[in-house]
């Protein structure tokens, strides 16, 4: 059974405290295994790859067939059905539109001193996406992550994924040629990431790495941090649905379950203001369960983690949901947009009882790579910001010079950095003389 | 010496791949010192800040006294002298005025399918920003970390400044009173993140942490990012000048010298197309380094990390510009918006004679912290954006869920992930039903 709550209730806030600690726990340390790899990967290139994906993955690479060869591709993507082939096309679409909305523009200026002041946008050159093989191989995640770094003009796009025993997913092949990836690789774990973001004879080094993968992936990405961007470190995903009691059960239950089928780890967390509602929702969350094909993983998730918490009002479900900050917010009440205006905390938000989450996971339009584990406090999901750096650009007038030079001076004199302030000095005392 | 390359000599381009290689290499390991303190501060809280204060700052608090009090910075504040007061006050207003536009516009539109979708930006509740001490303690980077914060809505923004034998530096608190900081907590090193990253009962828990620090600072921040937010892990700081003969060999040996001085493992660069003028600013360098009061430090970070690089043209100065991504980048040349626009990896470009780099150290406008090491081929100098998150909204309408709703269950279909395809068909059932 999740845990019932209600905040009514004399001992809720050291309950909720205690829930929203529990989601927090640490992934396993596998830090020196990784360092391992990664050193290894570093000194031995193509050599410590191919060893690895042998152990790892049971499967024999050359240098020559590290990338999935076009002819391969060819024939995986083949037996991709028509339906799924149109279904993925819309996705990218519609993707595709909604995030060339989020192309940043440059600025520039002059200010009353006359200084020109501006930033300018521009995409990194080379980009890596990682995606899992097995349970959690998502066709979807690879158009999530390649047409942000298109759009955004990314240079050279390149996937690792591994193929445990040579099975490769021919829609993940699919996806990637639609998204316009140039070069797939066939492997995984943390050795992709060294290669990715080291570089191999074979395999070029790319300046960002994003995609999501198991505790050994993440790490690996935490340890390149730096020499490499990354995106988020993603923990288990998450749900919270806000509904009121004007909704069908069984939606509010498939919802929920939408996110605990992902994972045993995953966490589906229902708020409503009105306790019967709570338990005709929680009983539609058990009869589901009696014959969903993943009611194994989606059990577990639901017992271990799942929540339904019952509220006074929907102001105390906002101020609850803040404390969540969720990945998912589904807002199944009457005046969603109001709700909406009162939550300051979640990836992503979904209005109405027509938008449910698996709505966004594919074909909504926004990414579906969202911040876990109440990280939306301080990120954001995937955007083509992302794969885009910001330079800011800065010319002084002689004028300008006249009229800032000297604070500059007087700081860097305050702060003991001679040559700094010498470098103005020098400058003004020319200008000096010229008039 | 520094290195002399000359891109027409044969062995120039190994040369000057090892020359790249030798700037990236890593920061000291203090991993398992940094997990302990982590550790410590997180179990035990205050005591553990007090006690690790004690030690490394020979400075013994209580928890009435980790935050300075009004009337001490008051005390403080009233030692700045004006003329120091009124250049930090012209930066503030400066600095604000640019980051003041910034400002990132939320988006709302309705698609054809009758899809809508948008995203809005929220600011994070709280902030924590580090300020070393010693030496590197800049009223300066005060202003680069908290005028941001503030643009951008933060809430509660607080400093930890380590304040080594009780010595505080007046004009960094003028700096934060000015900036509009809530708090100053004086301590420092690993505790001060960890403090920050987990709270104690005198310290609330932030979201993001930002700013310099040495080797346990960064690594502490790398160990708690994640938990909260943290900025680029900033390495040595470093500046390449792309200068023609047509400039003063004094100005541009003594902007050199403004990054050389920071630190022993600072990096300045002289990029030039005439060998003569090459000669000439290395000769004025010399001459400065006999006269400057950190002649020990320039001298040493010039020797060891200094380069003066002769090339054919202006293109390939930009060309191997690119290639080391410099952090600051200064571009003296005729037509500087011209180079400007074939450079695509930089942190901050400086255009003209008239802007030399410290100007935008402290008056400019733009953020003087900036990714270091390379790493502006994928990241940004700091900016309100990074105090700030963004949420996606999505609100199918019934005839959207019909248009686009089927696809979403065809690829969940594919993706085995049959609760994601019955969330959505169960509502496509119930309009079919109705009409």
């Amino acid at each position: 059974m999740p845990q019932f709550l209600t905040a009514a209730d004399p001992d809720f806030e050291p309950r909720f405290d205690a829930f929203l600690a529990a989601r927090r726990a640490d992934a396993p340390r596998v830090d020196a295994v990784v360092a391992g790899i990664l050193a290894d990967v570093a000194a031995r290139g193509d050599a410590a790859v191919i060893e690895l994906t042998e152990r790892f993955d049971r499967l024999r690479l050359t240098p020559d067939t590290l990338a999935i060869p076009a002819d391969e591709i060819d024939a995986a993507i083949a037996q991709v059905p028509p339906d799924e082939r149109a279904a993925l096309d819309l996705a990218a679409a519609r993707i595709r539109a909604y995030h060339e909305r989020q192309l940043p523009g440059g600025d520039s200026w002059t200010d009353a001193s006359g200084a020109t002041l501006g930033w300018r946008w521009t995409p990194v050159e080379a980009a890596g996406l990682y995606v899992p093989g097995g349970l959690a191989s998502y066709p979807s995640s690879v158009l999530m992550n390649a047409i942000p770094a298109r759009v955004a003009g990314v240079g050279r796009l390149v996937i690792c994924a591994p193929t445990p025993d040579g099975q490769v997913n021919p829609l993940v092949l699919y996806a990637a040629r639609t998204a316009g990836v140039d070069t797939i690789y066939r492997i995984g774990g943390a050795q992709a990431v060294a290669a990715l973001a080291f570089g191999t004879r074979t395999i070029a080094k790319v300046d960002k790495i994003t995609g999501p993968g198991n505790a050994y992936v993440a790490e690996a990405k935490r340890q390149v941090f730096g020499r490499v961007g990354i995106d988020m470190i993603a923990g288990p995903s998450e749900i919270l649905v806000i509904a009121d009691r004007d909704n069908d059960p069984d939606w509010i239950a498939l919802d929920l379950m939408s996110q605990a089928e992902h994972d045993e780890s995953a966490q589906a967390i229902l708020i409503t203001d009105d306790a019967g509602f709570a338990r005709d929702v929680a009983e539609a969350v058990e009869a589901r369960l009696q014959t969903l094909d993943r009611r194994a993983i989606a059990g577990a998730s639901w017992r271990d983690h799942g929540a339904v918490i019952v509220v006074r009002d929907l102001a105390q479900a906002a101020a609850l949901s803040d404390r969540i900050a969720p990945e998912h917010l589904e807002l199944c009440v009457a005046d969603a947009d109001a709700l909406a205006a009162r939550v300051r905390h979640a990836g992503a938000i979904f209005l109405g009882p027509w938008t449910p989450e698996a709505i966004g996971d594919y074909v909504g339009g926004p990414n579906h790579v969202l911040p876990t584990s109440g990280s939306a406090r301080f990120s954001s999901g995937l955007s083509v910001l992302d794969f885009m750096k910001r330079t800011t650009l800065a010319r002084m007038s002689p004028g300008a010079l006249r009229a800032i030079g000297p604070a500059a001076a007087t700081l860097a004199r305050s702060e003991s950095l001679e040559a700094h302030g010498l470098s103005v000095t020098v400058r003004l005392d020319r200008l000096n003389e010229d008039t």
